[in-house]
């Protein structure tokens, strides 16, 4: 099924780069306050983890507003659009910005998705991946179920309203534990607001609260995937949402469930790439944690060199602590356009090449200097090749690669879309292969255990680097059986 | 749940007038022929019978293409949007125009629906209404399923996805036999084009096929609301389809099953005023019936005057078979504006009075004339009082209107949007009282034996002329209970 | 130069004739009054005269906003563009809607044209061609001026710009005097409203003026195309501008000035086709003048026939016409799809008979009989071979086409669009070529004599029929020396 | 006058940056080449210096496309518009990117300028201001000009057009001895290019070649506001064009003419911050000397402090020299979001304080640290308070604000939109004052000497600094006088 998609962005941005598919925002709010513009800015601030669509919706406990399109937030909201999800008195809401990676780029795929089920009406929006969702579908399908999307929150959303002798926040519970994956979602009724997250913690998600001081709105509670969602509504971290846990806020507050509790593994992209440099996750900040991956990165891997520069912006916090530790000058060797975005050039190799170059530039730092060039991952290596090829054009005298990640080798299950197995460059490609490729004088990834020890913690999902799923892969032989047939 | 709609049509276009709700289409094609375009002329030719939304699927027997929006057939089918559902080896497709009744004007509930069931992906168009969709659907929720849109369609997918043990064509039947009301449908699977008539045949479907002469294409199969669609891509009619009974082609040809035979009671307006006056149904042609029940009318209430003169372009017919039989000189006596359309004018009384204004003015044949205004019926009066009004301005010394059908007093339960009975002035005032408020002369509505002589044919529903509803009522006790709940 | 004009509609309606190519209209208030809405319903009743671009100025002595676009008036001027040329205490306005000959359809051709000269800022609204516009554009070019457009109006704003010692009434009467042609012209200044009218009067201009009775506004003038433009706006007509005068208002109220006395001579076709059926111009009444033409066509050529049918709608009045002065019955004998408008169909033959198709459809009405097929002209007559084409197909056993205009013959210079010469059907075919051409039993055009009386009046331009140009023609040798050059 | 732009962008992006108010760019090519691609990259490149309106024109000599919006170079081209002025044996073409000054955000002041002269059609594309734009502007408008915008380039097209005796060269030659200011155009004809630089060389342009070392193409020559631009289409700096100077390239190669010799002086802000850190101008490189500003800087004002924190991205450059220089670490404690661009937001300080946050968030680098912020200008200092107070609220305990430019304190009247004299703040406040303003620990500019000491070259435009205007200034006693009145 085809949905038309005027003037809307392509896959393709030539960045190479791993894309997380999805931020998720939800409010609730005892005294009135005006969610359709805190949804917004909550968004707003998750647009990095979501270019593709972007929609929120709104209650307050009698209307049910819900707008959705594909564009960026400050594209598909514009000033109409978002009163017309405006509320006066304004209960709950949610929102949802979208990297597609399931049912790829369809209009109806936009979340939030909503319905009306034996619950009354019901939107859901998500991050992550069920593995086991085409199972479960197909089982559905059979008993008569109906799906209109190829959205695995429909899944969800079948699962709970089929507990018809349950109320909501035991049927969402019911409903986690049929499911497994990486996943972090916001649910909401007409009068409650339900975050939850997989046992293993694999996606992010964190509660805030506004504060009451003045008294003219107040106590307002906040789960979102990132604390700068938070922050950009006005709202405190209370404390991230627990792997495995269910929380939910109603008119008596803030209640939590385990459902399931598991071993913490959160997805180890979250601190390398993924979340913005101004949160922290699971305790631990983003971008403290990048610079230690820097400076861990020259410890196990020096160089003699004049600068260090960084790939801007997703190399930035390492190579600030690759420079500190080495004592290498850091450098702004490469201009990046802040206009490049999305052209209309045709997905060939050469207009790749074409995008690297209307991206970034080369400054008169580099000419005559021994530069230590910093990423944060390498997925195809095509851009990296390029950016060596800029640099040794602009002078450069030699290029010596290091990167914050070790190399991606397997696929993830778990809502990010890195690229197909054998489009991963260190899934095919021995190391002196990779450094030959993109045209090098050295190149070197972080170690497993170096990335461990930078950013620390419980526990990491480290899947796309070793082959290890914490939790669980998808009854492959499973999956299109049903799913080619209808 | 509101959808926010952009430049969109509103409900209001100043001519009280009654409005269909839908007009279907569908095509299944042994051969390989370009069935978006076929089907994009065969919808346009249906645009009388609903300008809110237009939308089509195509499937080739494994691809299937869908694209809908709210806006007229042209503004909805673009160049590139008629392009995105184009498949090379077109089999079967369904298109669908719209005037939004149930659900309100909600972008997402335009139609086709569609939706991956176990018997594969299914599109539905449907025109009409389902009296006891609610109950069905309040019934189905308890039973866990979910209801993403508030189109009668769903209710009748997820009693044909129900039915898991049964094939496309038994299920289909079967769920025409739990649902009751007026309705006719066109449904698609990859492979087979179905279409069904409600038991009393309120609503009308024709079946056609092309030519096959010259063996480029041939022997396509075409299921339509009115035969001008099956005229617009070249098929002849072979038929309606009869009250109760489901047609379905497959590439076998064409099959037939009566699943539910019921006395015709096809909708009077249909003739009065809905089908274009090129069409013929189920016998009776349009533009002959609408002539003598304008003859029928000059005999039932005659009156010494000057010129007949049509409200263009509905009362058109009924004033020349006035003319005729009185012998009274017809008389192009208002001007029909063809841009006068969507403006984005408030839905108050004035902006109405404007937009009447804006769309009729009298010529020159009107002054100093005793005229008899000729309409195909009367619903809130409001317009009526205007033109009879813009008559006077123009210098007319007497206006008498005569309108084609008998009073509107009753709802309707099967897809015409009347208004709200409070509104509908002949419910609430006598015939002298409406005189009096139009401004007329004399006001005489044709009688409904008048009537039904000049349609002619087995037996028509007048529910919303006399309160007899031959295809049954909503239990309106049930209505709203879990409905409002949701 | 090319201007890219994205969804928008091309030269071709697949209509076969003659294009008007503008409306005009100027209001001028001395009291506080909402001129953009007053302008944007006086377009709107001049729709027809244009549907390429549609524009207006709003000044209230001292600001001056300009808004414009190609497109139906109702496309234009959504609420928030209307809202953003609106007043407060607006005092003058013009508007204009194009159909686009000189210039082609470009975004920058647009009316009004606005520019700043030294008789400070001026707005330009006209109708019409000035045959010898190269010739003093090219004058003016080799002293230095610019022309940033391709449009007679900015050759007459020049003209008054450089009458820098005259004021803007002297300035604009002189530029009168220097070109030839046939216009109809409203021009405003900050504080003042001017309309001129070629010594011809091959155009249309008539004044009018609201009333002031109840105080709240009142004795607003009102210049425009036609007199439905008044009655949009309630006003009521005072007269027509004489041929050669120039009238303006200011605070001094209406004020006239006779630049250039000629012998009246306009346009036939205004009366034939162009202008409103509730339009009076020169005091001649259209819709009536229409009758007597459909009566002289009877009158000259008598035809043994069953039904009268006009083509909708432009062959309305001249059927009626020729059914009264016949005998023979009016019918409505073509359905026309009052949705037919602008698709993306290619230029060519086979999209120009379908889109006939798709906006024309026989009704029941002529099987069988004898039909006399009355339209207004034939240009091309392409279409008129599909209408008979049409009526052969429903079964009609003859066609006799009557036509109430004169076969054209030569191309106008003063503002309509008929064709290229080697396209007027007239200009290269015999009657009987034609006749065969077109496949109609028998053809007759109305004689210019029979015209004439049925029009009445002094005296009509009837130069596309008979060559003879009474407001002059192009230089021809002189057109595109320069021109072509630059 | 007011056109209405539906969804543009508005003047105020909460940066309270100057803002440069044009790029320019132009192409000659001896062979075949797709000349609209390459003026697309050229402003893509030049997107920087004008992200109101993008334009280009293209010409194969015969032919001559415009295309130009309101928005950015790739709102404005997509394919189907930039397919629109493509031609397949390309000349020359011309394209600009407009940050708006004069005639402030009309659609029609949009560049290039397009207009037919007694010298063929032209267009113009300039970056800067005439300071005596508006005193020959009256003058022609008293001799009978019109002026269609407000835009400076029309003057310089009029006063080119008047001399009808002159060819192109001569003719613009002469223009450019009458227009005093600081500018930098490029003009095309059909058949030729031209560029000129004032006699202070204010604006810079710069001259490149493309190779035609394969034969396939070769030997186009390209004239640009940036080296930037010259790169991003494959062409070398060859130099920039010298103040006063005046070069044309046609079928005999390129060709130079010193019009009007003057002395150097550049404009300051071009190496503080407008052009890109890729460029190169008048022979000194802008990365290197915002590195010796900030070298400078710390030279001048030394702090004790714990990190060093650049304004992303302005202040980048200057905040490693400073940190080179002081030995303090650089760190990145400025999260700039990425997608922060144009919102609906009102002008409203309330809103520009929010702006500020959607776009700037500080990173746990500034937590319990002795900050020194590094900018390269503060205007009305509006936003660096906020920066300020986002730091202290993230814990920062001291904020050491250091600013690469000296204290603007006078307007630009050569093409910079700084903002009105009494809204800046270094006019009209102490530095005590400021700093107290912006609540900063310490706050310091860096010297005028310093300044042209860390950019070197021969002579700077520092008006803005000290008042003193080396290419002259309005006479402003004039400027209103007739301007107002038109």
């Amino acid at each position: 099924m085809t949905f038309y998609s005027p003037d809307l962005p392509t896959d393709d941005y030539g960045d190479d780069k791993p894309h997380d598919e999805c931020g998720v925002f939800g409010m609730y709010s005892p005294q009135p306050l005006d969610l359709a513009w805190m949804t917004y800015l909550g968004i707003f601030a998750l647009q990095h983890r979501g270019q593709e669509a972007a929609g929120m919706c709104v209650s307050d406990g009698d209307k049910f507003h819900v707008e959705k399109d594909l564009g960026l937030v400050t594209q598909v909201f514009d000033e109409r659009r978002l009163d017309s999800v405006r509320l006066a008195n304004a209960r709950v809401s949610i929102g949802h910005v979208r990297y597609s990676t399931t049912g790829s780029n369809l209009r109806f795929n936009a979340q939030p998705l909503t319905t009306r089920t034996n619950k009354g009406i019901l939107g859901l929006a998500h991050n992550g991946n069920f593995v086991n969702a085409r199972e479960v579908r197909n089982r559905m399908l059979m008993e008569g179920a109906l799906f209109a999307t190829t959205n695995d929150s429909e899944v969800m959303l079948n699962l709970i309203a089929r507990e018809s002798h349950m109320d909501l926040v035991e049927a969402t519970a019911g409903a986690m534990q049929q499911l497994r994956g990486g996943y972090a979602c916001v649910l909401m009724s007409r009068t409650a607001l339900i975050g939850f997250r997989d046992p293993n913690g694999v996606r992010p998600l964190v509660i805030g609260q506004r504060d009451s001081g003045d008294g003219s709105y107040g106590g307002a509670y906040v789960i979102a995937s990132e604390p700068c969602a938070l922050y950009a509504v006005g709202a405190r971290l209370l404390r991230d949402v627990l792997p495995g846990e269910l929380v939910w806020v109603d008119h008596d507050g803030l209640h939590s469930m385990m459902v399931h509790p598991g071993k913490p593994t959160p997805c180890s992209f979250e601190w390398i790439y993924f979340a913005r440099s101004d949160s922290s996750l699971d305790g631990v900040d983003t971008h403290a944690s990048r610079i230690r991956m820097g400076e861990q990165l020259a410890r196990e891997f020096p160089v003699d060199a004049d600068i260090v520069v960084p790939v801007p912006d997703s190399g930035m916090g390492a190579a600030i602590g690759y420079a500190r530790e080495s004592g290498i000058p850091f450098d702004y060797g490469l201009y990046k356009n802040p206009y490049a975005g999305r052209t209309f050039l045709a997905p060939t190799q050469e207009a790749r090449d074409l995008k690297v170059k209307m991206k970034l530039s080369p400054t008169s730092a580099v000419a005559g200097k021994r530069v230590v060039l910093i990423d944060d991952s390498i997925v195809r290596g095509t851009t990296s090749r390029q950016i060596v090829n800029l640099l040794r054009e602009a002078g450069a005298t030699e290029v010596h690669f290091r990167v914050s990640s070790p190399p991606i080798k397997h696929p993830c299950f778990y809502g990010i879309d890195t690229a197909a197995r054998k489009e991963l460059v260190a899934s095919t490609h021995t190391l002196e292969q990779i450094r030959e490729l993109i045209g090098a004088d050295s190149l070197r990834f972080i170690s497993e255990r170096g990335l461990k020890e930078a950013v620390g913690g419980p526990g990491l999902c480290m899947a796309c680097f070793n082959g290890d799923y914490p939790a669980g892969t998808p009854l492959l032989n499973d999956v299109d059986k049903l799913a080619l047939e209808v």
